[in-house]
C-alpha cells in the first residue's frame, strides 16, 4: 500500500506477526486443495512458484494486524482475532489475484503475477478458492460474533467488488461526477479496511456502536489514503519511491484528483487531452498535470485527504478506546496514510 | 445438464419455480451494484445485454428446486427454503460464469457467454459478486440453521472450485489415476448437488443424519449424472441431443470413461492416439472411441452410474422421508440423469 518500510511500525504491533503467520499458513494448508495451494502460496510470497519456501513473506499484514488490534480494543486479547484477521488478509489477496488478472499486470511485489505462472484458470480459481476459504475460517471461529462478523465481511467484499466495478466502468466513461468517484474509491478502498478495524471487534461480540465507529474510522483511513495514493500517482513525492510522477496519467486513469479537475469549469484543454484515443507525449503528461492543478484537482485532493484523516480521527474517539489501542490505531493508520496524526 | 425438457417434471415440482424466480431477482437487485446486477441477469436469462428483460428464465431452477424439497423434507414448508435455494443458484451461477471464462466458450444456452459480452474483467467481477451475495443471503436468513447452512456451501463450493482446479490439471497430466478422476468428479459436480440437496432442510434445524443422507443422496446422483454424460460425451444417445458424437474426444478431454480405459492394461494404441499433441482425425476420434470401449472404459462407466444411482436410492431411503417428498426427490434425481428409478 505504502512504500514506508514495515520497521517503522512500532514493536508491539509487529509481534501480531508471529500469530498471523502460522494461522494464515495453517488456514491455506487446511482449507484449500494442493493446485490452489501452490497458487495461494505463491501469491502470499512464501513459496516460489515450485512450492519450496521462499523465507520470507509477501504483504505487510496491515489489514490483519488491525483485526487483531480491533479485537484487543474490545476487550479480547490479540488471538481472539485471529480467525477475523485470516479472513481479511485471504479477502484481500483474492481482490489482488482477480485484480491483476483484470488489468493484465505482470509483476506484483517485485515478482510476476500468479496469472503470468499459473495461467488465468487456475489464478481465477485460486481467488475463488481463497474468498470461499476466507468465508469458511471466518464463520467457523467458536466466537460469539462469528455469524456477524462474517455478514459483515460479505458486505464489505460487496462493496470493493463494486468499487472494482465502477473503476474498470470510469474508463470507459467521459463523465464521472465527483462523488460518484469518491464513492467508488470509498467502496474499493475503504470498505476492506474499515471491515479490518471492526472485525476482530465484531467477532468477539463488541457492542454496535464500537463496531460501528471502528468501522468508520478504518474507512475514512481508507479513502485518505487512496486520495494520498492517487496524489503520488500524478505528482509523485521525493521522499517516497514506488510510484513513478505522472505514472496514472499515462495510463489516463480517472483517479480522484483527475475526477475533480475534470468536473470543474473551464477544463476544454484538458478534457480533449485526457479523454482522447491517442497515446499522452511525456510533454503532454506533464501539461496534464499542470491542468490539473490549475482546476484545483490537487489542492481539492490535498484538503480532502486531511478530512479525511480528520474525520478518522473523530470516530476514533468516539469509540472510546482505552489509550493503548487507540494511539495503536492511529499509527497504523498514520503508517497507511505514509504521514503522522 | 439434461436436455430432457423442463415439462417432464410433475406440476407440484414446477410449482417451486413461483416462489424462486421472484426470490432471485429480488437478491440480485438488492446486493449486486448496478453493473454487476446488469451481467448477472444477463448471464441468468432474464434480461438481454442492454438489460431489456427477455421475458425468458435462463437454467432450469434444478438445484434450488431441490432446496426448496429440502426444506420440505425436513418438515418446513418450501418458502423455509428459499435463502438457500437463491445461494445454490447464484453459487451454481457463478461457477458457470467463471467457467466460461477459463474454457474461453462462446456460448451458453444458446446464447454468447457474459465475457464476450461484457469483457472478462467484468465476468470475473460478476461471478465473485453473485458467490458474495449467494453467501450473504444465506447467512441472513432467520432460520435458526442459516450459520451451519453457510459452512455447508462454502465447504460444497470449495469443493467445487478443488474439482475445476484438478479438472484443468488433468488436461496437462498423462497419468491419472481412475480413484483421483472419480474424486474430481465428486468435487466438481457431486458436491454442490448434494449441497442443494440437503441445505434447505440444514437450514430449518434438521438433524445431522437427516442433513447427511440428503447431501449423500446428491452427491451419488450428481456422480451418476457425470458418469452418463461423460457417456454421452464419446457416444452420444439418439434419443438426447446436444451432445455431438465423440465431442469430448476430440478435445481430448479426461472424462471418466477414457480415464477407466487408460489405466486398463494393453492401451498403447489408446495412450498413443489421446496424449500425443497434434489433433485427431475424424477416424482416429471413431478409433478413440472402440478402444475406450474395448478396454472397458464404456462398460464400467455404465456400471458405476448404476451403483452411484443404487447408493442415492440407499441415501435416500436411509434418510426416512414421507412418501410425497421421497418420490419427488427420486423424481428430480431421475430428471437429472436423464432416466427413471
Amino acid at each position: 500500500m505504502t512504500t514506508t518500510p514495515i520497521r517503522t511500525l512500532s514493536a508491539s504491533l509487529d509481534t501480531g506477526r508471529s500469530l498471523l503467520e502460522p494461522a494464515l499458513r495453517d488456514t491455506v494448508g487446511s482449507r484449500l486443495n494442493p493446485e490452489m495451494r501452490r497458487i495461494a502460496q505463491y501469491h502470499l510470497g512464501w513459496a516460489d512458484a515450485d512450492g519450496r519456501p521462499t523465507g520470507s513473506w509477501g504483504g505487510k499484514l496491515v489489514r490483519p494486524t488491525l483485526s487483531l488490534l480491533s479485537a484487543r480494543a474490545a476487550g479480547g486479547i490479540a488471538a481472539d482475532g485471529i480467525a477475523a484477521a485470516v479472513a481479511i488478509e485471504l479477502v484481500h489477496n483474492f481482490s489482488l489475484l482477480h485484480d491483476d488478472i483484470m488489468d493484465g499486470d505482470a509483476t506484483r511485489r517485485g515478482r510476476a503475477t500468479a496469472w503470468t505462472v499459473f495461467g488465468v484458470p487456475h489464478a481465477i480459481l485460486a481467488g475463488d478458492a481463497m474468498v470461499t476459504a476466507a468465508t469458511s475460517a471466518l464463520l467457523d471461529a467458536p466466537h460469539p460474533g462469528a455469524r456477524a462478523a462474517t455478514a459483515s465481511l460479505m458486505t464489505a467484499t460487496q462493496r470493493m467488488i463494486s468499487g472494482q466495478a465502477s473503476d474498470v466502468a470510469f474508463e470507459r466513461r467521459e463523465d464521472v461526477p465527483l462523488a460518484e468517484c469518491v464513492r467508488m474509491a470509498g467502496d474499493k478502498t475503504g470498505a476492506l479496511l474499515g471491515c479490518a478495524c471492526s472485525l476482530g471487534a465484531e467477532l468477539v461480540g463488541a457492542e454496535p456502536v464500537l463496531v460501528d465507529r471502528l468501522a468508520a474510522f478504518g474507512e475514512h483511513i481508507g479513502l485518505a489514503f487512496q486520495l494520498i495514493d492517487d496524489l503520488l500517482g500524478i505528482w509523485g513525492d521525493p521522499e517516497r519511491t514506488g510510484k513513478q510522477v505522472g505514472a496514472d496519467l499515462r495510463v489516463r486513469k480517472k483517479s480522484l484528483p483527475v475526477v475533480a479537475a475534470l468536473n470543474a469549469d473551464r477544463t476544454e484543454e484538458l478534457r480533449a487531452l485526457y479523454l482522447r484515443a491517442e497515446p499522452l507525449t511525456e510533454a503532454e503528461v506533464h501539461r496534464v498535470a499542470d491542468l490539473v492543478e490549475r482546476a484545483g484537482g490537487r489542492d481539492w485532493a490535498r484538503q480532502e485527504a486531511d478530512r479525511q484523516l480528520a474525520a478518522a480521527e473523530r470516530c476514533l474517539a468516539e469509540a472510546g478506546l482505552a489509550d493503548a489501542p487507540h494511539a495503536e490505531f492511529l499509527e497504523i493508520g498514520g503508517f497507511i496514510v505514509g504521514r503522522r496524526f
